[in-house]
């Protein structure tokens, strides 16, 4: 690192173009940072994919992103931080951050942006909704137990979510009919915090909130994970500096149609000058397709 | 060929498992046939990806099916038929059957099970539903055009019904509402038949049929498909003798949690004795993860 601070890019990968509401957060709290972004568009979604497979995909990742010379990695999909979290983090000398502990944390201490939980109440209560992969991995319950034993953890999977979101009907009727199935059972369940376990989920947390109740908290995951980034890079002095423009690279391993509307709604304005690059060089882009 | 027929399997390919409808159909009308099956569950879904990507992970399973020896491959993915069939059909010796021509044929002629359009009616109107990329592939439109110029095609993308039929929502009434949304439109379109342009639609046939009204003929792609490769088989002399019992085996490139459960709805059986052989050799699971 030189005096003038760290400028290698900060590293985020997701299944698809959700974690981009991790880096809007990242955008915020860290405008002098560079980020180098990679979407798994060509075998999205992870959610309904089994261990093993997601962790593979999540090291070929990595590796693509290590050979852009990132200084950390924020695993911004719920699914890959559930099961390649420890994998990732065994393999790689860089600092790893997931999306599940910071949220866990924020959720049973009331740490980050949220108060405080006061000394002496009972333990919380905490709903987990995520895609069918971040639910059945029992990560969320794991971590809260860990750092709150006691807590009361009521998991839902909302595989319907992601889709709906895709296509865009973020005020289409049937969302709210949709959410009030995965969501109205928990109304009964009296929680205290509601992790948002999966990085699409942002774009309705207005709904989310109408139909889980003013009183309980939402966790964006996403959010928390970078906040929790920007933490570890002030404390490790790996912060760039201020003398240079941050420039971003957004990777994709398949090309998408829609891909300016659905960047624009996750990252919340447009894309800055940046580098798409569809068909990267991932290993299995390097095959030819002979004709 | 010996005399007592070709005993190799019948080569079936699908993104997921909705290929599994055309399965079906073939195990109907070839009883005495082999088939063998690749579902590419790690990559799922197809609809929403590039011509570029589907066409490589087509030509990677259809190597895989070629190493099991078959005689001849029904490709039962519409997205793999709209945009790979034609580089298949190129690289492989053996027959290659796509799901667009079996199908836009019966629409146009009343072929297959279908009646007859009587000689000197006016020309046909046809609606297509399908995915994203099937639709804007303009698949089902080109082979309509050449089968029958004058052909009216209406087609419309309806991307929520693979996540609906996956989650087993078949009865739900938001299942219902979304067939509204994207079907209600196409009523006032006097059609003739409704192409069912993905192999999960047979599951929600009646819904369909109700929403579109009672003289719009619906044609199942899979099935048909499925007809006019017994056909091809049978011209060809390539049918399997009637002294050898079938071996069926079934690949996935991912284990599914709820396999047993969406397997059967599609084939509207229980599995046959096979082989559910997860993480296949493709190329991409040669590599082994490091830990």
């Amino acid at each position: 690192m030189s005096e003038s601070g760290d400028p290698r890019p900060i590293g985020v990968f997701d299944s698809g173009l959700g974690g981009l509401t991790a880096v809007r957060e990242l955008f915020r709290v860290l405008p002098g940072e560079s980020v180098a972004y990679f979407g798994d568009t060509a075998r999205v979604p992870y959610g309904s994919k089994s261990r093993e497979t997601v962790t593979r995909f999540s090291l070929e990742i990595a590796r693509f992103l290590m050979r852009q010379d990132i200084k950390c990695l924020l695993v911004a999909c719920n699914t890959a931080s559930s099961y390649a979290l420890e994998t990732l983090k065994r393999r790689f000398e860089i600092p790893v951050v997931g999306v599940i502990d910071p949220a866990a944390g924020v959720a049973v201490t009331g740490g980050g942006r949220g108060a405080p939980v006061a000394g002496g109440s009972p333990p919380p209560r905490i709903g987990v909704i995520g895609t069918q992969a971040t639910v059945a991995s029992g990560a969320y319950a794991r971590a809260l137990a860990q750092l709150a034993p006691g807590t009361t953890v009521v998991s839902r999977a909302c595989p319907l979510f992601v889709p709906l979101i895709e296509e865009g009907w973020l005020d289409h009727p049937v969302l709210r009919q949709v959410a009030e199935e995965y969501l109205g059972g928990l109304r009964a369940e009296r929680l205290d915090g509601l992790i948002l376990g999966c990085t699409h989920y942002p774009l309705i947390a207005p709904l989310l909130q109408d139909i889980i109740g003013p009183g309980v908290r939402l966790i964006d995951s996403g959010a928390e994970a970078a906040l929790a980034t920007a933490g570890l890079l002030r404390r490790r002095g790996l912060l760039a500096g201020a003398d240079q423009a941050p420039q971003h690279h957004f990777y994709l391993s398949d090309e998408r149609l829609d891909f300016e509307r659905v960047a624009r709604a996750f990252l919340g304005r447009e894309l800055p000058p940046t580098a798409i690059v569809d068909q990267t060089d991932l290993p299995w882009f390097e095959r030819s397709i002979p004709h």
